[in-house]
């Protein structure tokens, strides 16, 4: 038929008609074939010297909406793998690489397109001919794997200008690789359509010209091909750029309902069919991986925070009381909570307003427990009465702004914390620094009886009925001394005791390793080395390898490092308490209404502090699928809240820096098997397995207290150090601080870059830096309580900033702000008119980026 | 006259001519100019709506062959630097970035090209001009900077297609910036010349289809851009892979001249008039950096080879002799060598041999100094004969893989040697590992009279009188206690003297510290932040930098660190040796007949140490132009050696990561300031001055003890793993051991994988590998003398590799072999004839690669 098609147009004889039908019915050779490939000019089989090349080009049907393109789509770019060492890998790999496993990489449906190009010496005018075979035929022999062929390309011209069939050859291959002109060819009635088809292609290549740049460099295949439907539309103006950030918030989460625990309802009901899916999706190695990295994440803060609680309580809640709390609250917030991704933790103005509560029961000796217990109540009241009245849809107006601020914040107090608690190390284990080496064998720090002891140390004495006389005060250990008000006394004392040699340096090399190393591991999934399976399971297991290499390393090295302390036995750290707190006990009957007013500041602190994690971990940029709860979260909390309260547990709300490091560590991205592909970010395992494991497991750790006595503190340190870093990554008010540094054409290609004068950019960074440093001055300083209300404040000054950035501006670099319904009616047109002159404006800047000619 | 040629095609009536006369006549407006821009529809002056646009392209004349890509062509790429940016910059920086900056980097004799498009209401079809004047003439307002316009580019349309105008605008102008258009524009005689002239650029274009590449993203400008020559001539086949590489070592330094000393006239005629120059071109902040980073990193190897020396000779040579003989060798080489950028220093098989020469006089009682005087001479005089037989010659035979060979073992020696050192540390400085910190009060340490002296103990006290029963033990020092053969007592007490606390520890800390400092400063020239000049001055002064502030660390922490010691005094180390040895002394004559015998040993190891070093200093990769000089090079080692011998001092070569390192300090880049241009390698910083400076420092040391006494030995150690690591960077055949761990698709595009199949690349490098194993073993055995000739064994493997990989393969993982010459006129034609069928093979192999389309 294609000869037939040929004699209309050319005149050729009968003889060459022959020639050419013989040809065409040869078996073809792959170009990858050595033979014909490196001996182009003195390949000749019977009479005729022909070359053919085949590239195969797979049909996706327009239906098929598989993010996953073509392999030999990508192959056939020559961008992306080098030819000769494929063929290699064929070869060694045999059957498995090309044939099975090539096969499941092409979508289902997938129809072949061959190109065959070739010179025939005795033709004078080339041949041309683009078949569509109706239906798809299995050609057998000509893919390399068993795919119809639909389309078949022919070129056969006269001897000389192989090199130019040939590149002919691969730009039809590469046309057909275009899911536009796939559609024309499906669809084509004749030449002039497929002609149109090319014509309409080449208006939308990129061009790059040959004075500035060298073709032998291969380009990285883009992470995203974007969408070709605008070009199925003819006349579409291009709006990809701005298309996607004038987004609203519109989470139907957020609407508020009007009826009383409407938004719990709706959430319960949003969340309650995905709940055997949050089990079934837990089953993986990812999971197990971020289940022990934060099981090791989180006891160090729960103990940590248990024992300062433990301090600033004089021990009516512990870390046996923290551990108990944390893992409770845990457990039942992980089963049933929207947003399980969330981590449970405690923070730090909990702390401080625990504090001043104790501080003022002392004065006023009132029972701490039982006005403690009044004020949870309360508040967990509170909290319910603000999921009834659907309250956390006001978490609409914490938008990108307030979150970073504050989760950069968070991040930054977690950072100074980690290394504070390693100087911390060296008032424990003083440093002997400015030691003579020479007189080490004069160097000893005894014990010896107080020369003048204080009226305390006498009382001390005498209450103990300790025999000061009888006591071998050179002989006793550091304790002992301590315990008995001993003085030391020797070269090697330092200011309160003997001096420590090597455990405050081996804690900064512990430290500091560990820093390095889990970093080291989390970047090396995008190393080069080793199959992707290795490295993602590398990655994932970064921090807990980690911990465990450097458990190793600190048992073998055997320096006496400070170690996790788990309590051992489970029962209240005092024991004049029990498991259950009377909210009346021994206080005056007005105190319970009393507790009203502090439960009032309580409740605050507690719905920003949870509200703003939740917000963080429910960022769209998670491509959460499962949908979030902020009603049922708060719900939950509230709950724990009241039952941590009665059995005279600390409270726990979401920790920001632990769920994200939680989120981060469930991150999925496709696996880039076929070749040339770049992986993608999914989304996040959302799941109830890790959260609910993780308090699971704290709450069994009472019983194997064994093992984790030869953690090192450092090394978690380490890890806290590692979470506040890497959680930093994520925000983009640190990548514009950043900018401040960068010459202008040294900064990376942000959108906001592209759309906002940097100026702007600079002046809402410095807003933002301004408002951190208050928050960090308030957070630092006594009024550390009133922190959560600043935060609140934050709210207002974004508010504020409507008037001095546009609203395309505050579009590219946060989000916007939700407006009140009725002004959102009556501004509809207005603001419909707006967005067009936006767009475009935005287009006539970014068309002169688009092209790359 | 332009609407006269418009008149002749198109048909539009006097008014409409007088209207379009009007329009070009206007005045133009910037693209840039926000009114214009971001508002394109509402904008409107006086009666036509008209939008012009305009990029400048400079006309760079074909005989100027300066590297430099005009700055607008790349801004007109639209790929390299962000416009709206671009433009807040012109503002801000005011005349001078815009206006005289700006005009520096337009090459002398520049002309502009302007493109205007506009759009006129009254107009039915579009007007098209290519204007060509002659002479070029200054249209003011048209440019930014004043230079003269040659070509104008005119294009009015009827209204509503303005984004196809600009974009045929941007084609213009980018086609203005191509070399082989800008010659056809120059030279066309007529329309249709023009039209051939893009025809020719459109073939040359890379394309990137649309739906495999996102448009909005940035692509960076290539390093190079190929040269644009072969497009010049008509059917020259694309050769610019495989040309670079068939090149052969035909260095005319190299070439045998048959004459008594010819190399060495040769070297010295080549290298004179560069004399003055080197010191010219020394006056630079690099080569301070250069210098003080290197002075501090030779300071350590001399000393501590000379300690070893000192041990090992029971010193007579030792710290103060290996100091003055580096100096003076030092200074004489980098005053007169034919490489002075090669660093001599002091090597393993030097040592080995000295010991071995050391052992067999102590046990034929010869005294050694003047039989090592005996073998130096005869090793100098050996040296010069194989300078006078242009020996060096030899040279050429050391290809890539015996260079690459040598270079990383020494590199792997440095890296161990830095660990090494460090961990001896610990021997010095033992650690109390399983210390109990409750016990810490009953520590202690304390010299005690030994228990049982041993027959030697009782030996020592005798001799020296000592009153033992009058010595209080307990009040000795570890020093006292030593020299007394006092015992140490107590808990506190290692094996072989007291614990010593934080020192070991605080050691690891600043090795660490160091490596990881000087390689973060020393990447900072690529980091994002801060102005080129800072991050460039950053990064030279990398390691000074960092010693100066692991100095101050130490001296602040206060920890006792070993320090670099350094001789006090400018006397020799014995008191028993003057500055001149006499050859014979008190050893029978046949002694200085016998030394020639160990000095032929010594000549080949001086030779292949001296020689290799110099081939990878000489490499082609560094772009050396004043050329190299192995016969003076040659020559200055052995005279020296004579000096060094007759003054008993250590003998120096060229020392192999040294001068990796101090070559790679003076690396000179173009500094990068058009937009968008890349910074390319433009050679090395050649001179004289580091050299010198280096070795006149180390001479004066002597009377600075005072400040290098505060130099921490660990921080010398990091310096020594950072230059091992650094120096390992640039060797291709740690690349390729890299290559066994990557899975094919994330192999970088090395051209040798282009071209040579995996397997085979992975046969060379496991050959390579066997080899290296084999000279480790060699050098850290006992047979470490014969380690030079292990380094010519591998010229032979080299030799031998011909028969298993083809001439083509190695062509590009190596250097070819050279020929001999008589083979070489034989094999004339057939070569001519094979690299052409080489040349065509890569030619098909490339073409596909070279199509990014």
């Amino acid at each position: 038929m294609v000869l037939a098609q040929q004699e209309q147009s050319t005149e050729f004889d009968e003889h060459r008609r022959a020639q050419v039908r013989e040809v065409l019915l040869r078996k073809h050779h792959h170009q990858n074939e050595k033979t014909t490939h490196l001996l182009p000019v003195v390949c000749s089989f019977a009479d005729v010297s022909k070359r053919q090349s085949d590239l195969h080009l797979l049909y996706k049907p327009a239906q098929t909406v598989t993010p996953c393109p073509s392999p030999t789509a990508a192959e056939a770019k020559g961008g992306v793998n080098r030819e000769s060492r494929a063929v290699d890998l064929s070869k060694r790999c045999g059957l498995c690489f090309w044939g099975n496993c090539f096969l499941k990489k092409i979508p289902n449906g997938a129809e072949a397109s061959n190109v065959l190009v070739g010179e025939l010496d005795f033709l004078h005018q080339p041949i041309v001919a683009f078949v569509r075979l109706s239906p798809a035929v299995l050609l057998s022999g000509m893919t390399e794997v068993p795919i119809p062929t639909r389309f078949l390309f022919v070129l056969l011209g006269p001897e000389g200008k192989a090199h130019q069939y040939h590149e002919i050859g691969r730009s039809m291959a590469t046309i057909m690789t275009d899911e536009v002109f796939r559609d024309v060819a499906y669809k084509a009635e004749n030449g002039a359509d497929l002609v149109a088809g090319i014509d309409e292609f080449l208006d939308q290549v990129t061009v790059l010209p040959p004075g500035e740049w060298d073709p032998s460099i291969r380009i990285e295949p883009p992470k995203n091909v974007p969408s070709q439907e605008k070009r199925k539309m003819p006349g579409a103006l291009d709006d990809s750029a701005s298309h996607s950030t004038l987004e609203k918030h519109s989470d139907p989460e957020l609407q508020r309902t009007g009826r009383l625990f409407g938004g719990l309802t709706l959430d319960v009901k949003r969340k309650a069919p995905w709940f055997w899916s949050d089990f079934r999706d837990g089953l993986s190695l990812q999971c197990l991986a971020s289940f022990l990295f934060l099981y090791c994440a989180c006891m160090s803060p729960v103990i940590t925070f248990g024992g300062l609680l433990g301090e600033a309580t004089n021990g009516h809640i512990s870390a046996m009381e923290s551990l108990l709390g944390a893992s409770m609250a845990g457990v039942v917030y992980s089963l049933f909570a929207g947003q399980p991704l969330t981590i449970l933790g405690s923070t730090g103005p909990v702390l401080v307003f625990e504090k001043i509560l104790y501080k003022f029961c002392k004065e006023y000796t009132l029972s701490y427990l039982s006005l403690r217990a009044c004020v949870g109540l309360w508040t967990a009241f509170l909290c319910i009465v603000l999921v009834a009245t659907d309250a956390s849809c006001l978490v609409c107006y914490v938008t990108r702004f307030t979150e970073e601020a504050f989760a950069s914040l968070i991040c930054i107090i977690f950072i100074y914390e980690a290394l504070e608690k390693l100087s911390h190390l060296r008032d424990t284990y003083p440093v002997h620094v400015h030691s003579k080496l020479d007189f080490l064998t004069s160097y000893y720090c005894k014990c010896e009886a107080p020369t003048h002891p204080s009226n305390e140390t006498l009382r001390f004495w005498e209450s103990n009925e300790i025999n000061v006389s009888g006591i071998a005060w050179e002989n006793l250990t550091v304790t002992e001394c301590r315990y008995l008000h001993g003085e030391f006394q020797g070269p090697a004392c330092g200011r309160d005791g003997p001096y420590t040699p090597d455990v405050f340096f081996w804690c900064c090399i512990l430290f500091f390793a560990t820093f390095a190393l889990s970093s080291f591991l989390k970047k090396f999934k995008t190393s080069r080395y080793f199959p992707t399976r290795v490295r993602s399971a590398v990655s994932d297991f970064a921090v807990f390898l980690t911990i465990v290499i450097m458990v190793l390393l600190d048992f073998v090295v055997g320096i006496p490092s400070p170690k996790l302390h788990v309590p051992h036995a489970f029962k209240p750290t005092r024991d004049d308490r029990g498991w259950f707190i009377n909210p009346i006990g021994p206080n005056p009957w007005w105190t319970v209404l009393a507790a009203l007013i502090p439960a009032l500041l309580c409740t605050i602190l507690i719905f920003m502090d949870q509200q703003i994690s939740a917000v963080i971990v429910n960022r769209k940029e998670h491509k959460l699928k499962k949908g979030c709860g902020y009603h049922l979260d708060l719900f939950m909390v509230a709950v724990m809240l009241g039952v941590c309260s009665v059995m005279g547990l600390p409270w726990f709300v979401a920790a920001t820096v632990l769920s994200i490091t939680h989120v981060n560590s469930l991150k999925v991205e496709s696996d880039c098997s076929a070749p040339g592909e770049q992986p993608k970010f999914l989304g996040i395992r959302e799941q109830r397995v890790t959260g609910l494991m993780i308090f699971v497991l704290m709450g069994c750790s009472v019983f194997f207290t064994s093992v984790l006595k030869f953690i090192p503190m450092p090394v978690l340190y380490g890890v806290f150090l590692y979470m506040g870093v890497s959680s930093l990554r994520g925000i983009q008010f640190f990548d514009r601080l950043k900018l401040f540094l960068m010459p202008a054409k040294h900064q990376p290609d942000f959108i906001y870059l592209r759309h906002v004068p940097l100026r702007k950019v600079h002046f809402f960074t410095v807003i933002q830096l301004i408002c951190l440093v208050l928050l960090w001055t308030i957070k630092v300083s006594r009024a550390a309580i009133i922190f959560p209300m600043m935060v609140l404040a934050l709210v207002f000054v974004r508010k504020v900033m409507d008037f001095c950035f546009s609203k395309r501006e505050l579009s590219f670099l946060d989000d916007l702000m939700p407006e009140s319904k009725k002004k959102k009616l009556d501004d509809a047109k207005n603001e419909a008119k707006e967005e067009e002159v936006m767009l475009a404006g935005s287009v006539s800047l970014t068309l002169e980026e688009r092209y790359n000619f």
